[in-house]
């Protein structure tokens, strides 16, 4: 939406939140390093048009269904989130569209598990670092409440997270830091309760060259990270059932094994790719129909194309994004803007993505940086603080305002300066 | 608590919530010009002794009754703050102690009206700010959703603010702030259904000179504010009836019409002074018992001590938390600090209060500065930009925490530069 034209085109955005979280840096906000806001970028700031041109708007809706024949999309407003009382009805409209891109992002994996959606939390939206960090505090300070058994204190003060990948990894280093400085001196009754245990099925951050993840696995188990190799069969209230029959009592307990297709997503008529994304063709289009487009996580490369899926990271999902918005642009200028005038157009360059790498924290100033361009290739990895002050900066560069730019930037600083923010309201 | 030397005494707090909010600037919050964490300071970074020393803490509790004959004070445990899932039973305890300071507060007022609770949202913690910011952005947001009939829209953005006070005053004109700069630019499309009503029974501001109670009311005037004279008799899930039948559709209510005794408060059996409030000395003690003292918006003093009742205003609570402070400290010294053993020791001068004046904004970078000692005083009051550049300083110096105080600048600044923070996280 950013680079979209909107003097050719008048830019409708249908989404249930109003805001866009840079994900990568969403498990810092669950400890207080950084902001919930420095990270959440409202979308009129990324696309002033939609609050002021006369033609674009932004509705805070559900898509519920496409009908691409029509060049109509279904909604449903969104009218109650965050628990508002006297919360208005929600009701259906439509939208008709010129050209439709789908970027509905994906859904976290439960994996059918029984007590996910119930106890866990998952680590994908600001709401969800809200409740962490909640959490987190509440079992901190219950824990020093008189009248509290031994065994309980060290259940609440049990932080368990399960899935190995960059996000379960990045959490459980912040989450080491937030132990190691700020409970060792704020919370210092109880800081022998409290500790973190990473349960992965396979091996950690998989998709790393092998010297990152044994670096990262030292690093981790330094910082007094548990790591533990389970598969997750049952999650109750208060404890973790694995599938040698273990139990793993927790208070606290993240659950980031990965993304799957939305139930909106799996709705759709259209044809599918590999792991039931939305089968696009090498200009990100829907073959099968006229104008829709989809990029992102919900997305993926028809095996026809002979592509491989993409993996599920902002990097693809924000080259895709810029890539559409030229191509948009560019169909907008040659005349094609309006339905069904595209057809006869040349795209031009079919989209192409080059992994510019992978990178990931482990805590206590440390970070991995795999600068691979494929799993199996050889090439530039490296570990430690350099790692880190690329990680940071990296990040700090893709940060899309310069208002949660500069947030973000005085955010470290009085973490530094001050210790995270300990304030739970 | 900040005060109180912690060589002499283990401090322990026990408090519902673990922060304490700066409430003078609770209002900017509310639009974004401040953010919620620039406003709470966490408990333990205001005395670091209740997380660090071997005898001081602090507990996540309500207090339920006192007996003060046996030195104990009965709390329970708060263990589901902000819809905590799988929260654990609350369970109760009793915590004994050498000197006890009541600081418990007072509550808002409803006078009895009926769905004031239900559907209003009060202005004293975080969380009513949260929720005033949440509704907001929502029904700016809702209100451009098609298929929305023009008088709901305008009932969505209709803000009620009921009481004149200067909190009530201070919120009319950070939302008209927000309205002109923040709506107009950034939601173009609603700016002309967006409105605000005041309603209060009397005057506006009646605590200050008459001269700027009526700058005050120009300059809301000029800022859009309509400002109503009226009594409420009842409040519906959509609308305010006032007692001469009047219907007022809002889509937005606040509720700032003052303060009165709380449930706690009324519950202990100590002797009160007018306004139900616990009544104490010339030294903030309880006459009645052994080592009780009260201070803030709980406590007044007795009749007997022939002084008037001090309104309930954060001047009043800081003084007498620094004397009593001074006092206990002295106390302390003295060896008076264990039970029963400061019956005969000569506590030096009462205390005394000393109003240093009153402020409040008004929008648009104006201010009122009331510099009498008393309300029929003479003295000097001043209005303006000097007034608005005189409350931003002096607000910023009595911010508790450096931290803080650095985020309160910071976050001026990017309102100044960027604008409020418009994303419904």
């Amino acid at each position: 939406m950013k680079s979209v034209d909107a003097g050719l085109y008048d830019i409708v955005c249908v989404s249930p939140r109003n805001h866009m979280v840079f994900t990568p840096l969403l498990a810092s906000t669950c400890v207080g390093t950084l902001e919930f806001r420095s990270v959440a970028e409202p979308v009129g700031r990324i696309q002033p048009a939609i609050s002021t041109a006369p033609g674009s708007y932004f509705f805070l809706a559900r898509c519920t269904a496409i009908d691409p024949d029509s060049h109509t999309v279904h909604c449903e407003s969104v009218t109650d989130q965050g628990g508002v009382r006297d919360a208005v009805e929600p009701w259906k409209f439509t939208v008709s569209y010129d050209k439709l891109v789908i970027a509905a992002g994906a859904e976290a994996s439960t994996f059918g598990i029984n007590g996910v959606k119930e106890h866990a939390i998952f680590l994908r939206e600001v709401h969800h670092a809200q409740e962490i960090r909640r959490r987190l505090l509440l079992n901190l300070m219950l824990s020093d409440v008189p009248g509290i058994s031994e065994d309980e204190k060290k259940r609440l003060l049990h932080c368990v997270v399960i899935g190995g990948g960059p996000t379960g990894v990045e959490f459980s280093g912040e989450l080491s830091d937030f132990i190691i400085k700020d409970v060792h001196e704020r919370y210092s009754h109880v800081k022998d309760f409290i500790h973190v245990t990473l349960i992965e099925a396979n091996e950690i951050l998989s998709s790393f060259d092998v010297r990152l993840r044994q670096y990262a696995t030292n690093q981790l188990t330094k910082s007094g990270v548990r790591l533990v190799r389970g598969v997750v069969k049952d999650v109750k209230p208060e404890k973790v059932i694995l599938n040698d029959g273990t139990e793993v009592p927790y208070g606290l307990l993240v659950w980031s094994t990965g993304v799957g297709p939305s139930p909106f997503v799996k709705s759709l008529y259209f044809p599918k790719s590999p792991g039931e994304r939305i089968g696009v063709d090498d200009w990100l289009r829907i073959p099968s129909v006229q104008d829709v487009f989809a990029i992102g996580d919900c997305s993926g490369f028809l095996e026809s194309t002979g592509k491989p899926t993409l993996p599920a990271l902002a990097q693809v999902a924000e080259r895709q994004g810029k890539y559409l918005s030229n191509l948009l642009n560019q169909i907008g200028k040659a005349g094609g803007g309006y339905r069904n005038a595209a057809a006869n157009l040349e795209l031009g360059d079919p989209f192409v993505y080059r992994h510019l790498g992978s990178m990931a924290t482990v805590g206590r100033y440390k970070a991995l940086v795999d600068l691979r361009q494929n799993k199996d290739d050889k090439g530039l990895s490296l570990t430690g603080f350099v790692s880190w002050f690329i990680w940071r900066s990296a990040y700090l560069t893709r940060v899309i305002s310069w208002r949660n730019r500069f947030y973000v930037a005085i955010n470290w600083l009085t973490t530094f300066v001050f210790g995270r923010d300990i304030s739970r309201i």
